[in-house]
């Protein structure tokens, strides 16, 4: 049996660490993100939900000089610093023919079918749903204790060209660099909007 | 100075919260969720990061019966009842001119200049980006006490045309029912992958 946790809100430092004073970082600390935080943070992005369990997301993990070297020469100029200093910047891709994976992630009907012969389709899902799980990596990394840098400055044909050579069904989607964050990189926050100018309750 | 957790992981118990033992629900104990929750919820998934703070997202939070009854039946055949038994079911559109708004949720540039005349990049950037304020929203949820229930099955066409009847910007992307799970409801959890499956480290 699950376990629930109704009623139970997370302790006020929990909030402040993934949402209230979280932030988008510019500029790192010297310091490394091991491959076990980053196997981390995929344990935990995993469990989120993705309609039919499709995971369509696919996530590349720049962490050596050359592959920051080549990936920085693809992102615009604002960023290619940011690329060059982060610990690692993760590239996130989708799977437009993500359903080929079905009949092992959702293996209690035959999903596949539901998305055979539908491109479009796929690809609006796996975008949709690669997107859901890109935010969960974020909420992840900084409930592991480390900061983000979300960036779609990037040449995403060129990305999708050198990094997912070998998966000619992948398309790189956006890019986020992820260690511990340099306090004197950000800026006041942007505002934020109040409950009625984007919300309606009927 | 904004406060950083760098080395902090969350507690187990709130890790299982939030992703763990999270489960997406297909029934709902008979009991509220208020104003002040649904508000509470916002409060916190409208600090999470989106590009160049566009916030594109539009919620419309369905609590009527009448509501509720109008947006079953634009839901497909397994997800009418759910949104018929949920306490809430909110409908996640995005503003395919969210740049109108850039000039106040992003005052520091011209951000708003850097969208003109591009309507599919526009496009393109909502539709992630709303997604990504969807998934903040299931976590918030979640990190309050409360359980989801995301669906796509639902025909959004309809329901873009008689919920966003007043705001012809904006199309309805998915639907996601909250309230307190029913734990007889739920199946056994697909299966996830393992990290070498859909993750390089270069």
């Amino acid at each position: 049996m699950t376990q629930q946790f109704h009623g139970n809100t997370l302790s006020d430092a929990a909030l402040d660490q993934i949402f209230n004073e979280a932030r988008s970082y510019n500029g790192w600390l010297d310091k490394d993100v091991s491959e076990s935080q980053i196997k981390a943070i995929y344990e935990l992005l995993k469990m989120g939900p993705t309609s039919a369990n499709m995971q369509p997301g696919r996530f590349v993990w720049v962490t050596s000089d050359e592959a920051k070297e080549r990936l920085a020469g693809y992102a615009s100029d604002g960023n290619k610093d940011k690329v060059r200093a982060a610990p690692v910047t993760v590239i996130i891709g989708y799977d437009i023919d993500f359903h080929e994976e079905l009949p092992w992630l959702f293996p209690h009907v035959d999903a596949k079918s539901w998305f055979e012969g539908d491109e479009e389709g796929r690809k609006e899902g796996a975008a949709r749903n690669s997107a859901l799980q890109g935010a969960y990596l974020m909420i992840a990394a900084r409930a592991l204790g480390l900061d983000c840098g979300p960036m779609s400055g990037v040449d995403l044909d060129a990305v999708t060209k050198d990094f997912f050579a070998d998966q000619p069904r992948v398309k790189a989607d956006w890019i986020c660099s992820v260690g511990y964050g340099d306090p004197e990189s950000i800026f006041e926050r942007s505002p934020r909007p109040d409950f009625k100018t984007f919300n309606r309750i009927v």
